[in-house]
């Protein structure tokens, strides 16, 4: 066959293919609007919204009533719906809705961090047994296709770390504080308003949210399965403008990062406020964007940045996996088949090791519940004292976080 | 079924799926070695090198001489090669080589982005001809997943514009003159010595390479299949340290940008040293760093960064897609496919518009040649001369480069 016999008929079959999606809804709130706004624009995806099912009978809806329902079942039984999107806040709810779904067969889209985080084992071994597909990009860092990008791209690649500011509400406050001088109250204000903040900000600030995200990264970057109640989360939520110009003098500014790294066999994990270097990649991402490194032996740091929060981009990474579902695509979780035994890895995570703190104090008592190995800083004045210090990161994990201490890494 | 009834034997079986890959190599340059070295260190793949094709007869190799034969036939006739990788300099070669390939029904990686963009469209068809699948992620900006993460995750965001920095050589030269004050010459010197340069340096330089790779950003991106010699491509080689302290006075950073945008149905492509913020994304990507923002309407603005030249880098680009191979991956092409006439895409590029530009000149001769609708700065001193002009973007088409002109887009 000679290479100019080839005509592009063939191009006009393939196109064919796919088949028209009827979405099952579950929630309408910031999110499914986003989802609808979207898929009303996109003019080449064969998808439409079937029934919607919410729970509040009285609010407004801002489009016609014949979409919705109250009733689970209207949704989850209706044999017109081939895909079920999850967009509801309530976790074990959630755990129920797409279980079910997925036991019935029906392919599965959801943006429900926790519930993902808190049960990924079953939902893997879910997927296997039945076969459909499950898919989660809009659960980690919004608008950035990061869980696609480390399962498709990342597969071989020997993986050192992944360091993220995957929580845009967290992101936007420390960005108003530095930036705009707001207190930290103006700024956590500001963010509820504009809808980035979580129903409960708490899960936000005080790490929670990053840390279900960080379960999603470790699982497809390393094949690691943790429980959130496993990993260390410390916030923001102390923070002081003293903190800040802590920062700005020295040409660093603080950001919550997640992280997870290799050291040999065993993994450091944890959410924690950073001092970085305000030149570096992740020191420009602002406000509600999210960023991401990850680095590799050989393909050295990849960045990633994108809006992590907000209606429509959470939408669009939703409508993204609708798309590769008309694709019949699923992850493929090679990570996690090469591996034995994946029931208990926390046995992979380090909590003996030394790491350097600011900590910011009210109480010199407050500090002893740090096992400090050594202080390389002191100060104290009436209104402010910090110490920044080598401590055992394992006197970490008991921290009563109520405390009115700021921690911040120092790398 | 119980959820609970699951177990994880159902692991281990699809674990086993994937096939040896035997690896006909074409080219042990640069990126040849580097893939020698991430294949050597990658634990999990399942893929070894065969049969090596060179032309140098001469050359020391640092591997045994029995992996390599100067017989093209050796390679691409022998049986044992499921897989043929193509890391040659010569675009004709890599052209024959390649579709002999496809034809023979084995699937291909390249990293010849030459090659691609001259031959987009044939290659397209032989990959739907054949079957066969043909993956190039080594070609455009070395280590970021950007092929295949416009290929499956914006295939339904309305996109409006790609911007990059994609070439790896001319970043470097340009960030060791901004920060480390080298003059062209010393910097262009050293990105030879690095090997981050190609064989003929005005590739890089001239923007010839970022042209190549912009053409196959637009083919994912877009589902545009233009030619390079239809893309204006404007270098750096006449930049000068007058330019770099211009730049700096406005707190700029000139970067060498591939771009293409939608303007309603039309798009304007073009490669051409641009002033940057240098606190935006764009202005963080340093020495031999690529960046890329990709921008959707409901997705906002994407940013992804990483090395974009060297060995090691490129090399596990080109491991990744061998990775997909063994999972029989091959691009969807989504964009193409749904288009009915894809070989006259040059309709859709703009070329009637006004572009704001920077124009430093020695002669006011030169100037001639440009349809400048109207100047904005004008500077003059014996030893500079500039001017900040709107010009029509038609009249830039046949520019003679040779001329001891440096232009630069004003944003």
């Amino acid at each position: 066959m000679s290479t100019t016999e080839i005509y592009s008929n063939e191009v006009q079959i393939e196109a064919q293919q796919t088949d028209r999606i009827n979405i099952g809804l579950f929630g309408f709130g910031c999110v499914g609007q986003g989802l609808y706004d979207v898929l009303n624009h996109s003019q080449s995806l064969k998808a439409e919204i079937g029934k919607i099912c919410v729970k509040d009978r009285s609010k407004q809806r801002k489009i016609e009533s014949k979409y919705f329902t109250f009733e689970r079942s209207d949704v989850l039984k209706n044999d017109d719906h081939n895909l079920i999107v999850e967009l509801i806040d309530d976790a074990d709810a959630a755990l129920e809705i797409v279980g079910d779904a997925l036991l019935k067969g029906k392919d599965v889209v959801t943006a429900n961090k926790k519930m993902l985080a808190d049960n990924f084992e079953l939902l893997y071994k879910l997927q296997l047994e039945t076969g459909s597909s499950l898919l989660y990009e809009g659960a980690c860092a919004g608008s950035i296709p990061i869980i696609r990008t480390l399962e498709e791209y990342y597969d071989n690649e020997l993986l050192k770390s992944i360091r993220g500011i995957i929580n845009g509400s967290s992101n936007y406050i420390l960005t108003k504080m530095e930036l705009e001088g707001l207190s930290y109250n103006e700024a956590l204000k500001q963010a509820q308003e504009l809808g980035f903040a979580e129903s409960d900000p708490q899960l936000d600030v005080a790490g929670f949210d990053s840390k279900y995200k960080l379960c999603l990264l470790c699982a497809h970057a390393f094949g690691l399965i943790l429980k959130p109640k496993d990993i260390l989360n410390v916030g923001i939520q102390n923070i002081s403008s003293f903190d800040i110009n802590y920062a700005k003098e020295k040409n660093l500014r603080i950001k919550l990062l997640a992280r997870a790294e290799k050291t040999g066999i065993h993994f450091r994990v944890y959410v924690l406020p950073h001092f970085i270097p305000e030149t570096g990649a992740l020191g420009t991402v602002n406000y509600e964007f999210n960023g991401i490194e990850v680095e590799g032996i050989y393909s050295d740091k990849q960045f990633f940045a994108g809006k992590g929060a907000g209606s429509h981009p959470t939408g669009s990474a939703v409508l993204s996996d609708i798309s590769a579902i008309t694709y019949d695509y699923k992850y493929g979780y090679k990570k996690l088949k090469k591996r034995d035994d994946i029931d208990n890895d926390i046995r992979f995570v380090e909590d003996d090791f030394l790491i350097k703190l600011y900590i910011r104090y009210n109480n010199r008592n407050d500090l002893k519940e740090f096992e400090i190995e050594s202080i390389e800083e002191e100060y104290s004045s009436c209104e402010n004292k910090y110490i920044v210090a080598n401590v055992r990161f394992s006197s970490l994990r008991d921290l009563p976080h109520a405390h009115n201490l700021f921690i911040c890494a120092v790398d």
